[in-house]
């Protein structure tokens, strides 16, 4: 049993692990002698050194890539933060189930097993803006999903998200966690009038939760939700396993924030995937200190911007472990 | 028989192929029904829209990416401008044929189809700061193994090119087409002085060639090489066949920028798949009218930062291709 309890969650932040030092040592020897210009393959080059330090080889793998969907309902969803209905989240639940969902093609057009975990769906949290949206024990049970839900075999772990009405709740987050304001958007398309009620939503939940703000964890709890928990969960289960993280987008990147505010280091095991559309989400990475792989203007959820940079990932470490090095070819090394 | 001399090629130019604007417009129908807020695939969703034109079909796939390497040989290479001997060319067409270099990975982790064209490398092309790179005959010789290169049943093309000395006449291209100076850029990674040595050779290029500026194609003759040749070829012959492309770094670009010059539209069927980290290749981009798709400060050529968009299209098509529509699945449209 990894964790039964906040407390033992919290202890666990205490004793991550670090990368391998010797395989990114062997690594980076590696990288010198491959035939090619010294740094030509440009960031390609530290990402497959990054992913050796995780996988503990010279030769890291991304052939069993591993994408995990977390599903939420959000009291705060009846203040008329979203753009649709909050029925959709069981109805988009059932179109990834049955495979018809811009994250069921990106999983196999890059080889990626995919699991979807709804968390009471039926049972949405209460409105941040009126109480804490989880229990403690709500809050523990969704950190512990999304814990499980990582397979440790897994060569890559990307986790994404549904659920109407989360960027508010990701945007409450982030002003709890990084303060300021201006951290609502457009989500998946609010008029202004929507997302002038995001931003009241936001303020009112900070202003209701003001006793909590110092304390990542206690944060999550009191603004929600439970898909995002459940990211918090997956990501540090990840960390646990040694199995390296791409971050998705704003939502994903909320659920990060909060282990990244509760112990420092702990995304070291996480690259950003793509920068999304969502428009605080740059200002976002830049708190995390993540510079993103891609910047193509999606702003879906799913884990979908993330499940795109899997294909770079792909990229870069088919480079690293499979290239020639000069000696092994016969090239002139300049 | 496409073509036999430079006035059939520029013939072709002027008979070149549009995109079919049904299937345009029932991809734009199909992507305004798919189950996403509208827009949420940012550029991907173009992206698809864009290959179901080339391809004359709503429904575009990318599970057969074809990448050409062409290799050449540059009389220029004796002036100093490059880190690596010229040996290397030959050297790395080696590595090439035995799967040791860092494209055959990238083939290999998208799914593509990848062949190698030597061009006459034990007879490099003539000096071009003393004389004429090439003769018609060597021109057309060139132009015509790029275009007969380019298997029309492929669903996206790429052009990589492999030639000691190359960016020194993709550099001398450039400002003969664009004009201006500083288009020389560090390449494999000469130092200043190799950088001073390349740009007196552009220097000394335009001058020797300044009869011919106004003429793309003589432009291409005079300053070389046979694998930027074979490149244009081969875009024209992608075009031809309806085969969409995906531009590679700064060389590729330089033999884009012939057509381009020569025909107005010559590359709509062409997307920039990054931008390089070779200095003046975003201004390159820029005269094109192309934005590229990923920027990982590659620069390595061989068709790498091309290939590795062929990872973003394939997910853009997966998304398009595969997405059930709001009616299928029974979701909400918001």
């Amino acid at each position: 049993m990894p964790f039964q309890t906040l407390a033992e969650f919290c202890d666990l932040l205490g004793r991550m692990p670090a990368p391998d030092a010797v395989a990114v040592t062997a690594a980076e020897m590696r990288n010198g002698q491959l035939t090619k210009p010294q740094g030509s393959l440009g960031q390609l080059e530290a990402l497959a050194i990054w992913m050796a330090g995780w996988q503990g080889t010279d030769r890291p793998r991304v052939d069993q890539p591993q994408i995990a969907i977390f599903a939420g309902n959000h009291g705060v969803a009846v203040r008329g933060v979203s753009a649709f209905p909050a029925e959709v989240t069981v109805q988009m639940v059932a179109n990834f189930a049955h495979g018809g969902a811009a994250i069921n093609q990106l999983a196999k057009a890059f080889g990626a097993k995919l699991d979807v975990h709804a968390l009471d769906l039926h049972r949405p949290t209460a409105d941040f803006t009126e109480g804490p949206a989880m229990t403690g024990a709500d809050l523990v049970t969704a950190l512990r999903t999304g814990f499980d839900a990582v397979d440790p075999k897994a060569h890559l772990f990307v986790a994404g998200e549904m659920g109407i009405g989360n960027t508010t709740v990701a945007a409450a987050l982030a002003a709890a966690l990084f303060g300021g304001t201006g951290w609502a958007g457009r989500g998946t398309g609010v008029d202004d009038a929507g997302l002038a009620r995001k931003e009241a939503a936001v303020a009112a939940g900070l202003a209701r939760h003001a006793a909590v703000l110092g304390d990542p964890l206690d944060v999550l709890r009191c603004l929600g939700g439970r898909e995002i928990a459940a990211m918090a969960g997956a990501i540090l289960g990840a960390r646990m396993a040694r199995v390296p993280v791409i971050l998705d987008g704003f939502i994903a990147c909320s659920a990060a924030a909060v282990l990244h505010k509760a112990a420092p280091g702990a995304l070291d095991h996480c690259v950003a995937g793509h920068l999304s559309a969502e428009g605080a989400h740059g200002r976002l990475l830049a708190e995390l200190g993540k510079e993103p792989l891609l910047s193509l203007g999606l702003r879906l959820g799913e884990g979908s911007g993330a499940a795109l940079a899997i294909g770079v990932v792909q990229g870069a470490v088919a480079c690293h472990s499979g290239m020639a090095t000069f000696a092994e070819a016969g090239v002139a090394a300049g």
